[in-house]
C-alpha cells in the first residue's frame, strides 16, 4: 500500500483522453457517435462482460471486423483484462485466416456479421473457440447455427470494471504479416510497446509541418487490422481529436465523412490517396483538400501522386515503418536543417522517409555494419532500435534470429541517406532488381515514371534475364492513352538530364486497367511478377 | 545480441536531439553557446573523463554552480555513466548545504570558482571526497589548496564515451527539499522516471495555449537545482528549441537575453516574473513581451500579477507539482471544454492549477479518500499518481509512509475543482490556517488582496490566536504610498461582491520594503511568522 508502481497500460491512454477530453467524438460513419466519455465507460463495460462469460488474461482474442466503433472498443477493452487482441487480416484468403488463428490460438473472436460464414466454413474452428461474439450494425441478434453472445448486449451492461492488475510487459497485441516466402509471420507488442509508441508519435505529429492538435479531427484510412492503424487509436487520446472511423473502405463515403465531420488530419497508404484524389467527388469538391494533413506511409509515396495533392493545398509528409516496428520509426517533419529551406526543398524532404521519431534510432548499414555516408547515393539497410518493437515473430525462432542480428532490427529495407539526414528508401529488399551484378532502385524508377502527365500508377518489377540475371519491366494504370514509346522517351529525356541511368530503363511496359492490391492496399508485386 | 532491450535513459534524449535538430544551440549568457551536436560530443568526452578519473556507477556527484553550460553538461554527463547528479541547492545556508552533501554521501564534486570557499570551510568534507572539479568562467585553472581536476580540461579531453550499460531504473538525480519541520528530505529519481516526465512535458507544451515548438527559443528561469529545472534541460532535446542559461539571477541580463537571443518560451516562479516586469528595462522594452509563453508554478500566480502579464500580451498559463513529483503534474492548457470558452474566460482557466499532464493521474480528495464535488467549494488533498514520482525519501521510511499512504502520493496541498476539471489549490497544508475550527483560504485571501492596485507583492500567515486559534495577518510589499485602512476598506468591497468572507479580513496589515524569500525564490512564509 506504499509507494504505487505505475505500469505504462493503455487503460492510462484511455483514462487520459476522457478526463482532459471529455466531450471529444469517436465517429462511426453515419450511424453512431460517442464522447471520449462515454466511449471510455462502454470500454470498461464491455470489459467487465468479457470477464464475466470467461475471458481470462492471456487468452487471445481474434477480432473480424471492418474499422468500427466496435473495434475500436476491443481495441481497448480486450488488453485491459490482460487478454490479447488479434486483429486479424479480412483481406486474407479464407484459409490464411482460419491459420493465422490457429497459430495464434485464439479462444474468442468477435465477428461483425457479414464474417459469420467464414466460422461456418472452418467446423474444426468453432469447437476451437470457449465463445464467439457477433454483431451487426442495426443492433439484431445475428441467427448462427452455434451459440453466440451479443456485442452490444455485453457493451451495454453497465457492469464496473473490477480492479485490474495488468503488467507494462504483457502482451497486448498480435497480428500477421505477410512475407515473401513462407506463411504470415505473427508479430506482438506489449503494453508499454504501445503506450511509448502512442507518446512519440503524438509528439511527432505535434511539429511542424503537420502540428496535429486537439483542433483536427482525425480519419485514419489504414485499416484497423493492420499494425494497430498506425497506433492512431491510441494516439488520439493523447491528442485529443475526434476520431473519425469509416467502415468499409469506400471513397465516396470517406469524401462525404471528410465533409460532414470536418476531417482535417489522415493517415494512409499512397493508393488510397490515389483513389480518393482520382475519386469524381474529389473534383467536385476541391475545398475539402485544402490544409489537409495527411501522413503517408506503407509504400513510397511516387512524385506524380506527391505534387498533385501539394497542389490542391494537402500538407503531406511521409512515414516509415512496419508491422515489426509497431509500425513509425521515421517520418519527413522538419529537422532544424530542413525546417531553414524554403518550402519548395523544404516539400522535397517531407516525400522523403524522414528522421527517426523520438526515442527511435535509426541507421542505414553496409554490409560490414558501417553507417553509409550522407551522400544520396550509397545504398544501406535500415536497422532500428526503439523501445516498440517486437521481441520475436510468434513461434518462430529462425526468422526472429535473422531480424534481431547483432540486436538491431533489420528491416530489410534499402536506403539511402541525404545530407540533411533525411532516408530515401530505394528499395525493399525482396522488390530488389540486380541486373547485371549491380541493383536497379526500383522505387526510384517508379517515381521517375510517376511524373510523366499520363500515368496514373505504375510498379516495376523484376524479371528473370538470362544475359543479365534479371531485367525491370514497367507495370502501368495510365491516365488516358499512352504508349510505350512515348514512356521510354520520356525516360531518355530523364537520362539526359542524369536523373536516371540508361540501363535502368525497362525492357517492356505492360498497360493495366487496375494493379492487383494486397490486403493492406498495397500494389501486389508478388503478383505482378507472375504475370510477365 | 539478438532483441535489443531499450531502456529509457536519459542518453536517448540525447542523441534523438542531436541527430534531429543537430544545430539548435545551447547558449550560456553572452560567454559561450554550442550547437546540439557539439555540445553532445562535449558531454560524451566529459563522462568519459569522469570515467577515467575514476567515478563510478552509483557514485554521487554534487554539482554547486548557478545556471550554466557546465551544469547542464553534468546534467547528461554524469547519470550517462551511472552515476547520481546531486543538484545542490546553493541558496541554503552553508552547514545546511554541508549536511545534504553529508546526507546523500557524495563522493565527486563539480563546483564553481565563487563557491569553492564552501569547501574550504568544511575540512571533514573535502576528505570525504575522491574528487573534486573545478572551473571558472575564464578556463583559467582555479587555485587551491588542495588538488582539483579543471572541468575544462576533462571537458575538451576529445574521449570518445566508452559502450555503456545503463538500465532505466537505475537512480539518475537527488536533491533536497525543505520541509517546514525537520531536515531537508532526499528526493531521487531514475532514468526512466526523467524520460517519461520529459515526453510527457514536451507533449503537453506543444498543445494550445502554449503551442511550444522548435521554433522556440527556451530561457528557464528556475535554478538548475531546484528539481530539473522543471525538466526543461531534457525536454529542449525533444522539443528541438534553443536553450538560452541566463547564470546567476539579474533581471537586467535576463532582459538583455531575452532581446539578444530572441526568447519566447520561458518559465519560472511568479516572484521572477514580477521582478522582470517591475524592472526598468522592461518598460524601456514593452515589445519584447508580446507573444512570450510563460509556464508558472512553484507557487500560485496572484490575479494582479497575471493580469498585468496578459495586459502586456504574455500568453501564460501555470503549472503545479512538486519536488516529489520531478515536478509536473497538471498544467493550465485547454481541455475540451475549456477550449471552447470566450477568450476572457479561458483565461481564467490556464491560470488555475490545471489538469492532468499526459499519463499523470490526479485526484482531489477528502478524508475518507473520496472525490470531491467539482463545485469549487469543496476542498479536499490533491493526490497523484504518475510514471516519474519518487518512490521514496532518501534513507527515511517514516516520512516515506505518509508520502506514498495508501499507495497514491499525497501532495499536501488542499484544493477545489471547478466544473470543467480545473484544480484550484487553496492552501499549501503546512500554511493553512484554522479560525474558529474553519480553514481560512490563505491563497483566494492573497489573490484578492493582489489585485489592489496599490499592492505589489503580498503573504497571508496565521498567527496564533487565545479565542480563534489562529488569525490571518497580511504582508505587503506596496507600490506607492498605501494605509492598512485602504486596504481594509477594498477588502470589504470584496465581502459585499460577495468573493470573501467578513472573517477571512486579516486582522492586521504589516507593509514591507521587501519580502524575505527561500533558496526558491518563493516568499519565506516560515520567516514572516516569526515576525509577527
Amino acid at each position: 500500500m506504499g509507494f504505487y508502481n505505475y505500469n505504462l497500460t493503455i487503460d492510462k491512454l484511455l483514462d487520459y483522453g476522457a478526463s482532459v477530453y471529455p466531450d471529444r467524438e469517436i465517429v462511426y460513419r453515419d450511424r453512431r457517435r460517442y464522447s471520449f466519455s462515454l466511449f471510455s465507460e462502454n470500454v470498461k463495460s464491455f470489459a467487465q462482460s468479457l470477464i464475466k462469460i470467461g475471458v481470462k488474461p492471456g487468452d487471445k482474442v481474434a477480432v473480424v471486423d471492418w474499422d468500427t466503433d466496435v473495434y475500436m472498443t476491443a481495441y481497448y477493452s480486450v488488453p485491459m483484462i490482460g487478454a490479447v487482441l488479434h486483429t486479424v487480416n479480412v483481406r486474407y484468403p479464407p484459409e490464411l485466416i482460419l491459420k493465422t488463428v490457429l497459430h495464434a490460438e485464439d479462444s474468442w473472436v468477435i465477428i461483425r456479421d457479414e464474417f459469420v460464414p467464414l466460422l461456418e466454413k472452418g467446423k474444426n474452428l468453432l469447437s476451437r473457440f470457449k465463445g464467439v461474439i457477433t454483431y451487426n450494425d442495426d443492433k439484431e441478434k445475428i441467427k448462427t447455427s452455434f451459440p453466440t453472445y451479443d456485442f452490444w448486449e455485453l457493451q451495454e451492461s453497465g457492469e464496473r470494471l473490477s480492479q485490474q492488475e495488468i503488467k507494462e510487459d504483457m502482451q497486448a497485441t498480435v497480428f500477421y504479416t505477410s512475407g515473401t516466402t513462407g506463411d504470415p509471420k505473427g508479430v506482438w507488442f506489449t503494453h508499454r510497446d504501445l503506450v511509448l509508441h502512442s507518446m512519440s508519435v503524438a509528439l511527432t505529429t505535434s511539429k511542424p509541418p503537420l502540428r496535429s492538435s486537439q483542433e483536427d479531427n482525425f480519419m485514419i484510412l489504414v485499416p484497423m487490422f493492420h499494425v494497430h492503424q498506425w497506433g492512431f487509436p491510441y494516439v488520439t487520446m493523447l491528442v485529443g481529436s475526434n476520431y473519425v472511423l469509416p467502415g468499409r473502405y469506400d471513397p465516396a463515403m470517406e469524401i462525404e465523412l471528410m465533409k460532414r465531420e470536418h476531417v482535417t488530419f489522415s493517415a494512409m497508404v499512397p493508393t488510397i490517396l490515389y483513389m480518393i484524389l482520382s475519386h469524381p467527388n474529389a473534383q467536385k469538391n476541391q475545398d475539402l483538400f485544402k490544409g489537409w494533413k495527411v501522413m503517408i506511409g506503407g509504400a513510397a509515396l511516387p512524385s506524380g501522386l506527391a505534387h498533385l495533392a501539394r497542389k490542391m493545398g494537402i500538407n503531406i509528409a511521409v512515414g516509415y515503418g512496419m508491422s515489426e516496428t509497431a509500425p513509425v520509426l521515421t517520418v519527413g517533419y522538419y529537422n532544424s536543417l530542413v525546417e531553414r529551406l524554403n518550402e519548395e526543398e523544404r516539400f522535397l524532404e517531407q516525400i522523403k522517409t524522414g528522421v527517426p521519431i523520438p526515442l527511435a534510432q535509426i541507421r542505414v548499414v553496409d554490409e560490414r555494419g558501417q553507417d553509409v555516408p550522407r551522400d544520396e547515393k550509397t545504398v544501406g539497410e535500415i536497422v532500428a532500435r526503439a523501445p516498440w518493437l517486437t521481441r520475436s515473430y510468434y513461434k518462430d525462432e529462425e526468422r526472429t534470429n535473422k531480424l534481431w542480428k547483432d540486436s538491431w532490427l533489420h528491416t530489410g529495407d534499402l536506403a539511402v541517406v541525404d545530407k540533411y539526414g533525411y532516408i530515401r528508401i530505394v528499395d525493399r529488399d525482396k522488390d530488389a532488381i540486380k541486373s547485371g551484378g549491380e541493383f536497379i532502385p526500383s522505387l526510384i524508377l517508379e517515381d521517375i515514371i510517376s511524373t510523366h502527365p499520363k500515368v496514373g500508377e505504375v510498379a516495376i518489377v523484376g524479371v528473370k534475364d538470362e544475359k543479365w540475371g534479371e531485367r525491370p519491366v514497367a507495370f502501368i494504370v495510365p491516365k488516358g492513352e499512352v504508349k510505350e514509346e512515348e514512356i521510354v522517351e520520356f525516360l531518355m529525356e530523364k537520362v539526359e538530364e542524369g536523373k536516371l541511368q540508361k540501363w535502368w530503363i525497362p525492357d517492356k511496359v505492360v498497360f493495366l486497367k487496375e494493379f492487383p492490391k494486397t490486403s493492406t492496399n498495397k500494389i501486389d508485386k508478388k503478383t505482378l511478377r507472375t504475370q510477365v
